[in-house]
């Protein structure tokens, strides 16, 4: 198994990082097989959607709907709100996988890979990419 | 690495579509390993769950309550409330595992392999099914 | 493949169960490869989350806003709100990916596996792990 650590700069708020051209170098070449991508932070999760058409925008505030950064959460260290972000996990896996081809992700047309990271605490981010051949 | 590309035709109405028998049939004969199962689709998700009794229905109308398809949605191509679509991969990953035996899926007696899609505007949908032995 | 199944004795109230440690046990001495766990069970999910300071019992409660064990459900078999348990596995899915480097599971500091069950109606249950060596 062929398997790096990258690092974001995720900054200080909630935003959607999109790490496919990181993922798709990282498989050049590498024939058949699948792609782990797995991140190993409990604050933030991966997604596999559409950027650039206003869709991560609208996933970040719909969180705000489903998960809101306000005073219900038991779990209190860090930022007011901070334990919706330990719940996010749970919905939005830290973990997912990527059928590769020919040295290449099978990615639809409009799919891009990404962390979804609401955490104000926690500017940098490791993404581990792994590639097991077959 | 095995991997076939299936198309299904799903219709202009948001339904829930079961692969297991497809999965099934292309793992048999295959041994012990890994079956990733793959949308290469932005407006769709892969569920594992209960078919048969209710709960394809439960799912679709608690889809509604939790991404309502209304004008909340910065995401305006397509149809009214089609940005919610956008949003449900990432809820809904479009990218599963499930370990194969002698051949055979371990999924457990309730479970099967299915297509989340309430995307009214895109009626035929590929799976792609990859197996990586080991 | 190396494949096992573990039992857990889970109860009778909506719980989060730790299974990190049996995982770890598993992929000791391994070296390369990807950890499959996977939930045989139609009424239960697997995640990544922190435990031990309160976003077990976080993810419980917010589960009863986005999921209510209500009477809203189609699917009516087993104890009222049952329905609910039968769409979790949609939203938290009962399959996911761990990459092992030199026998270790390359979770981060604050991420343990668990399994989330809200059924009462089932005291126990079996999580398939599987390994393939890269």
């Amino acid at each position: 198994m062929d398997t790096v650590e990258i690092t974001l700069q995720t900054g200080t708020v909630p935003a959607v990082f999109d790490v496919t051209a990181a993922a798709a170098r990282f498989v050049a070449g590498k024939g058949e097989g699948l792609l782990s991508v797995f991140l190993p932070h409990a604050t933030a999760g991966l997604a596999i959607m559409e950027t650039g058409a206003g869709s991560e925008e609208d996933l970040l505030a719909q969180l705000e709907v489903l998960l809101p950064r306000d005073g219900r959460w038991r779990h209190r260290h860090g930022a007011p709100g901070h334990g919706a972000d330990r719940v996010l996990p749970a919905l939005i896996s830290p973990s997912l996988i990527v059928p590769v081809i020919g040295g290449s992700l099978t990615l639809g047309t409009w799919q891009s890979i990404v962390v979804v990271d609401r955490n104000r605490d926690n500017r940098t981010r490791r993404v581990r990419l792994s590639f097991l051949a077959g």
